[in-house]
């Protein structure tokens, strides 16, 4: 499998260029490069260049304190890795330097959408030479670097490279939400180092939720101080956010989301909405009632008043209004507003919405912002210049797009509904099969990620956006043509563990999880239950174990990652095993000792689980870990043996799967198809 | 062993307080209680209080602010380890009340030395009933009945308890030098939370160093500007961590270290030094002769304003002058310096320094505050209203106190020296065979435990301060008569997983640090490796291993800890299976087990550490991680055979020791005095 994936990629290499040496093939590390996402273009070379202590930066052409900074923090990273000190400082260009960054010129003052994002990179025995027209692209082509950096008994290198390379889509971004949970500010600092890592370029803000208000407003300040529990950015730290932001060119695009999901907007200000209130800040999750009233121009005031603020405290060009799920059932049991529409002949809720939006978008054009909303807000009579942001799909992108709106996409990247990343990378806003003309499709922007945040806190946010929002990213940024789902994932697999240098928690924070559950240090069998479990998918968690957003997130399910990589090697195997037949020996070893662990595993668990109350909900899943096991086991030893297993034996074990294959603390096993396929080939034909 | 320790804390307890009942002894859980410290006072009933969802926090008395915040932090995190989710917010005082928290009044406003810090709790079947003088006695209270939540197969409960307690000392502190290495505010906050949990309450804030300037002055900007690389804390960051503090009942002494350790001073203000400068920031760790000059008024005045501006901003009443390691070099060598001296009749750099701190000292009164500084300014002519930091020990401490000057101990506690806890433990300010009389006693306020920054960074100084500082807490808390090694390691262990919650790095970042040196998820072997390994003690490891303030602190040595828990428990294990002769029964399994372990992982290590260059240095203590194990079993073999080795394999097997015992990559194996004895043992006799 492994050496197939190196194949293809060599056979890609091949085909993007066509300078490639032959000696290349000879060179097998470089065959498999960890490249994430994939340049545009790139080609190996037998070159090599030596990372020691001697190891140097310069610049040349342009340069500016940003781009200072970025070689500080590159340099940084490369000792961090290699344990190497280098000599402080910027080196004078001259040919003994290392790495030689040459920029044009500091491209945008703002980050903004069509910044040049492009970089070269260009890797001899003698020197490295990033080359690239702004400061961004350097930045980029820095992580490029990073990622390139080797190392074998002759010491840390990178390797001869020929690349070129520049984004498929301009805007490439990461939602989070920190309305239904609040993050703090080194929890968005260490994943705009991630998003840097990745070459993602928008942080979608998303501010103000039902369940909180989370930026101070200085005009209105009952928003934050009644809205947030104190759990809001000063606009100081907005500005400490937007400058990191840039130092590593990325947009901060904020999100006010209206006229619906307003609750705590309406705790301090009950006037603005559509039903006369009090309200308090909502803590269950799911779509509710409040909604700002559109028929009141002192709701236009307010909203001139409090987003002309926001316009001068975020610089972007673009400012997101939300607009969805918002049901109207406030609206229409309010007489004034049915009142108003019926004067007004606005003919249904959508229209009133439409009206709201065209109002707006007024107020946004007088502050010089541009207005992106969610699919909802597309109205026949909304003006080109907005831009839809969709959760419907690609075809309501595509749509939009030939209506003359520029769209992006985040169906398909809803990282909060624990799907792998191996179905968030075949998620292309412009699929091949696209019908879009080439002018259309200029209006397809990109995509972003969306980090919702019902379950997620500070401690568990990295493991649910890392690594898989890695795959997200290569989408965006690489030729749709890299599509190697194997690939992808030993690359993801690479990545992960260079994001924990940015203080990402993602892999980190779970044995400590498992280790507060268990009150103990001796976490082995509950970390083999918890590596082949996944939380329930979709909106399924909250059906099962229905919470609040005031209740803790430190159960087994918060600890449990989606995507189990345990699970996806499982099942590698024992389709190698099983295509291995008559013979069955490949990765039987393997596949034997998982089984053996599993069946040992849940049956250590039994009496930990019962000394610790808050494992109790996985008591089910500890009992069919070990049937999962002893079930494998058996069905393992038929295949060996060469003898057919019974219907009888085989109609057991399927039930056994069934019964296995039960939620439990809405955590389910990621593994039972492959058990399934074990047990099924136990028939002997 | 584990049953000996038991017994000791049986008794103990029965010394404390005769009401115990004898059903105590029945309740084996109850006999091992997890308290850190140990309280004054502690008795424990059969009674049994559940912890469920239904579980209610009441105030009565006194309630502020201050106490609600410590509260809601406290039912965070008791629902964060049970993961129960409780109706939000207190409930009325009523008998159904789990918890009642009844306090006398506020306490002093502002944190300080002679804050009542007592408490008491009662825990019934019925309710827990906390009481304390002051605020800050509920929150030590609050602490303490989190470390008692226990759990079997009847859910969470607190054991019946009547416990009543104060501390020994009223000042008990961590100093954290940020000079050296700068830490960001999260990293002291989550320390903070650390300290309150160990019912610490000084944070010493060694802010100025040779290596860094790093506090905001808006009065002298070039100091921070200048001095600091950019990283210092601005004056509303510093409001920030002192209100943080304050919340929890701690107190921030500011360390404003003169006349000398100021390189960094005279970076931006070279006109205050003994030479004319132009001065740079030191990179290298040692004594250096940059000293501000104390025969020019200028520098009065200079500090005059400058200190008076930090009077203003840090509310503590003391403050900490630093005062040490002057070595006059520049003082030496200055004519004018020299002259001034003659003409004044200051006889030496002695005298001239206590001159300098006579100054300084009405400065600081002029400003409100108390004067603090290292064992270096007591001087015959030294008021007696300042207090002595004694770095030289519980001698020099008494013969200050017998003068009449409060002081305070740092010797043997200096954590950044890689000593154990034990022997933390064992330091006492005021030792058992003290000769100071009650009345001298009194001066003797407490100590610190010094977290001096040369060698650590935000992702390794949690390591270098915990679980190990807990231990000095305790010693600084508890009676003097709580001085059993075994328990407090046992207790230790159990504190070490409670402080993750925190957000404290110091367990998760070893795995993290060593997946980053092998590249790769699978660190089973170096883990082996590491788990027996300490860094080289005291100054050893500069020696050994030159850096500077600016190199990587990622190496194997700053992945691995001091007191190695894993060879604690091997020569536990060993002394038992050797007093087990002639049967060597006991342990026998667990010893073979783990030098298997070691033999196997030594040997995997092997090519790993080819392909990572960052790992060379330690290349010869994996391949002595296989002659320790080798030898190891070969030894055990010997011993279970009862068959006497040959003095020359004694021989030869003790050089193989020697070898292993040299250092490498300032590292050292912490397992060879119980390997040894192992060899010893197998001379038959």
């Amino acid at each position: 499998m492994r050496k197939r994936v190196a194949v293809r990629l060599l056979v890609g290499i091949f085909l993007i260029c066509s300078a490639v040496s032959v000696a290349v093939a000879q060179q097998s590390a470089l065959l498999q490069h960890n490249l994430m996402p994939v340049p545009a273009a790139v080609s190996f070379t037998k070159d090599r260049l030596t990372i020691d202590s001697s190891f140097k930066v310069a610049t040349r052409g342009h340069s500016d304190a940003r781009l200072q900074a970025a070689i500080a923090r590159f340099v940084k990273r490369l000792e961090g890795r290699t344990v190497l000190s280098f000599t402080p400082g910027l080196a004078p260009d001259d040919q003994m330097t290392t790495l030689v960054v040459a920029c044009d010129g500091p491209g945008q003052e703002i980050p903004a959408l069509n910044e040049n994002e492009s970089y070269r990179l260009d890797i001899t025995d003698r020197q490295a030479l990033l080359s690239a027209p702004t400061v961004v692209g350097a930045i980029r082509g820095l992580e490029t670097v990073l990622q390139l950096l080797s190392a074998d008994r002759g010491g840390y290198f990178l390797p001869g490279v020929k690349l070129q390379d520049q984004p498929r889509f301009p805007w490439r971004g990461l939602l989070i939400d920190v309305g239904r949970h609040f993050e703090p500010l080194e929890v968005l600092k260490r994943n705009l180092d991630g998003m840097a890592a990745l070459k993602l370029n928008v942080l979608h803000w998303h501010l103000t939720e039902d369940q909180g208000f989370r930026v101070e407003s200085r005009k209105y300040p009952k928003l934050h101080q009644l809205g947030s529990d104190g759990n809001y950015y000063t606009q100081e730290q907005v500005k400490d956010v937007i400058a990191y932001a840039r130092d590593r060119g990325i947009r901060v695009v904020p999100e006010f989301d209206i006229p619906g999901h307003s609750t705590s907007w309406l705790v301090g200000y009950p006037e603005l909405g559509s039903a006369p209130g009090p309200y308090t800040i909502e803590r269950r999750p799911g779509i509710f009632e409040p909604s700002l009233d559109p028929t009141r121009e002192e709701v236009y005031k307010f909203l001139d008043g409090f987003l002309g603020e926001m316009a001068a405290l975020f610089p972007d060009a673009y400012m997101h209004i939300g607009g969805d799920e918002n049901e109207g059932k406030q609206w229409d049991r309010n007489p004034a507003i049915q009142a108003y529409m019926k004067a007004k002949g606005i003919k249904d809720n959508h229209a009133l919405q439409a009206y709201f939006n065209t109002r707006l978008l007024k107020i946004l054009e007088k502050h010089g912002k541009k207005m992106i909303g969610w699919d909802e807000i597309l109205q026949p009579e909304l003006p080109k210049d907005v831009v839809i942001h969709s959760w419907r799909g690609t075809a309501a992108l595509a749509d939009a797009a030939r209506k003359g709106y520029d769209g992006i996409l985040s169906n398909g990247y809803y990282i909060d509904l624990m799907q792998p990343a191996s179905q968030h990378y075949v998620a292309d806003p412009l699929p091949a099969d696209s019908t879009l003309t080439p002018e259309e499709a200029r209006h397809v922007l990109g995509g972003e990620a969306t980090m919702w945040g019902e379950w997620v806190t500070p401690e568990t946010i990295d493991s649910r956006i890392w690594p898989r929002t890695a795959a997200i990213a290569e989408r965006l940024w690489s030729p749709r043509s890299v599509n190697d789902v194997n690939d992808m994932y030993r690359r993801l697999a690479v990545i992960s563990l260079q994001l924990e240098e940015l203080g990402l928690t993602h892999k980190k924070n779970q044995d400590m999880m498992l280790r507060r559950l268990l009150r103990s240090d001796d976490i082995g069998p509950l970390r083999t239950l918890v590596s082949i479990l996944e939380p329930v998918k979709e909106y399924r968690r909250y059906e099962q174990r229905p919470q609040t957003m005031l209740s803790p997130l430190t159960g087994v399910v918060d600890a449990t990652t989606a995507d189990s990589e345990a699970a996806r090697r499982f099942a590698w195997m024992v389709d190698a095993f099983l295509a291995d037949a008559p013979r069955f020996q490949l990765y039987r070893a393997e596949i034997s000792q998982a089984l053996a662990d599993w069946q040992t595993s849940g049956a250590t668990l039994g009496p930990l689980i019962d000394r610790s109350p808050s494992l109790q909900e996985v008591k089910p899943l500890a009992t069919n870990l070990s049937v999962l096991g002893e079930t494998g086991l058996e069905a393992v030893s038929y295949l060996k043996l060469g003898m057919p297993s019974t219907p009888e034996w085989r109609t057991a074990a399927q039930l056994k799967m069934d019964e296995a294959a039960k939620p439990s603390g809405a955590l389910e096993f990621a593994v039972i198809p492959s058990v399934r396929k074990l047990i099924v080939a136990t028939d002997g034909n």
